[in-house]
């Protein structure tokens, strides 16, 4: 990258950020009843607290997310936080008026305890004796970390995909805590289709013999299951039109196909890259954890049905879809909103056309800055 | 199965067939410039051959058929052939009307020669000595074959999904021999989610030790990744909503989950059963060329344009798409239909209201026994 162009993006940017840790040291009840701690909580923070602590706002991950959401940890960093283009200065959720707190899920591999730390009790790593996890859990540690920072009130909690469960768990269990919810590209229950793809991703992962019942740590990881599990999301984040503009029929690098079993189009050359290039930063373990926590996440049967879920809430929310979306297409976050104004809830939806699938959530930022910035400003006033 | 019933639907059906076998002794010239035989044809036949031997029609099998495509094998057989709700007398191809031929594609692995089969040069499978191959290359074996059967001309050559990437390839080569195409559920050209799906079961199935570099006839095959790549087949043959329908959010056998990595929910159970099933009857290697093939197949790319490679044809066309398959969408179907208007061709469309997904082909049998009756009727009169 060139230098100029890297200096101006961190000056562009929230800049250099420090990712930092808390140590929760008790136990913390889980939603399948079990004890578990200690947990580490690994969090990053952009912008100030301010005097009446009344502008905080919690971003909430997905599936290979993590803390660091904007800037740079260091001048060498190739990429900015995964969030970059909505958080910063006068960007969508604008560090010179928010305190901005993200920090790393539950069983997850950025810094928060997940199956790949220690086990203090063992001194290995926990593998699969983690305990199997829920989005509720994700929401309960990320609450510690929130008392810990002497954050009273949360002006917003916002997330795209499986940060949009987080939000509404957030907002059902801690209503007098939460001034309101976005959720984007979101759904209230994943679908059998979704559960499909994270089956067969799952699938992937622990045939492959180097998977070893989860214990791997000290050997070769399950880098093939791991990276076929991400060749079958990133299908699942793009739309067939976005893939059909960004790669179409396109062959590699050649001009006729090969007629052998390497790669002829760019389409499976991209594939292959973002399964190869994860497998060097996501722990194949957590995958698991996290899918399951999505494939168990079921707002309507939890709380008897969304209505009912939603019935003792107190934050306004703003709900964001894209047309192209067919992962958690518009309907379910029209569900959302329905169920919303049934208990006479505040609610904005802002149904946005884009044909860059799931992923439009970290792609489309104007559209998503314009009502964010608006939404929140609204919020923050009132 | 009970006794009785069984015998009822043999009765109902073609009762009980046998798959025979044609040996094509010399060479042929692969769309890749290669020259390979002998080759051996799997094939089955239904109904008579008439006088004027103008009654022949092919049908044309997708990706994990046969040449089986009606009635049993024996009396044993727990399941007739693939579409044998669309093929016996009085169905959608009448075999009291018609000279039903099917036959295995070049590259299977049910009787005509693949990569399973015997190299006569070596004595051993071919693996990956066996051929890159094409659509194309498919229906010249094809051709072979209904000229060994002494039919000189065929009334259709009809077949869903890659049938009906046959089926247009067959009526571009052979214009003088073809009344008529039924093109069901298929495209002129692979789509790049299309390509991107087949990409990752290829994937799957190399990842996999056991594959080997295609040498696992005399040891254990790839059977984990061949089930993955059927695992990801079948979520794309679904519809979301007929997944919804089929299975929702309901757990397999429990009535809370299980906190752990077992199958909790009834998709990931069927999934399962489907990729395991698969193992048992078909090749890794053949799915690696079959899909292979699929992804070659552009014809506008091909001709120079769709309406280039329509422009020769004499065939009438009937085009079938189902509203909720999302592999070969309405819209892939559109544009076949579109090309062949621009050049002035024969063509009836019909846009079946379907939530089955891309299966429906092989599942809605009362709409399509009613146009295909009707479409053939018309041609054979004709």
């Amino acid at each position: 990258m060139d230098i100029k162009q890297k200096n101006s993006s961190i000056n562009d940017s929230v800049g250099i950020v420090e990712t930092k840790y808390y140590i929760y040291p008790d136990k913390i009840k889980l939603e399948s009843g079990i004890e578990f701690g200690p947990v580490t909580i690994a969090y990053e923070t952009y912008g100030q607290l301010n005097k009446e602590a009344n502008n905080a706002i919690l971003l909430l991950h997905a599936l290979s997310g993590d803390a660091h959401v904007a800037g740079y940890n260091s001048p060498e960093d190739k990429k900015p936080g995964w969030w970059d283009s909505m958080v910063g200065p006068n960007k969508a959720f604008d560090t010179n008026k928010y305190f901005i707190v993200c920090s790393n899920i539950l069983g997850g591999c950025k810094g928060t305890t997940g199956p790949s730390s220690v086990n203090p009790e063992t001194g290995k790593p926990y593998a699969l004796g983690f305990p199997v996890i829920t989005i509720e859990d994700m929401v309960k540690v990320q609450k510690l970390l929130i008392d810990h920072l002497g954050v009273n009130s949360l002006l917003s909690v916002a997330g795209g995909s499986m940060g949009g469960m987080q939000a509404m768990e957030w907002v059902i269990h801690y209503p007098e805590f939460v001034k309101s919810a976005i959720v984007i590209a979101s759904t209230s229950k994943l679908s059998a289709q979704g559960i499909a793809f994270n089956a067969v991703g799952r699938t992937a992962i622990i045939s492959d013999l180097n998977w070893n019942n989860g214990n791997y740590y000290e050997s070769e990881p399950p880098a093939n299951g791991l990276s076929i599990a991400r060749m079958i999301g990133h299908i699942t984040y793009l739309s067939e039109e976005s893939m059909h503009k960004k790669f179409g029929r396109k062959l590699q690098d050649k001009t006729s196909p090969d007629y052998n079993f390497n790669v002829d189009f760019q389409v499976e050359s991209y594939l292959q890259h973002q399964g190869q290039s994860f497998v060097d930063r996501f722990d194949a373990n957590s995958y698991l954890y996290i899918t399951k926590a999505m494939d168990y996440f079921d707002l309507p049967s939890k709380y008897g049905s969304l209505a009912l879920a939603f019935r003792q809430i107190k934050s306004k929310f703003l709900v964001v879809s894209f047309s192209s979306d067919w992962l958690f297409p518009p309907d379910q976050s029209k569900d959302v909103v329905k169920a919303l104004m049934n208990v006479d809830k505040d609610v904005a939806y802002c149904a946005i056309e884009s044909n860059c699938g799931h992923d439009a959530f970290l792609i489309e930022k104007d559209h998503q800055t314009r009502i964010i910035n608006s939404f929140l400003k609204d919020i923050f006033k009132g």
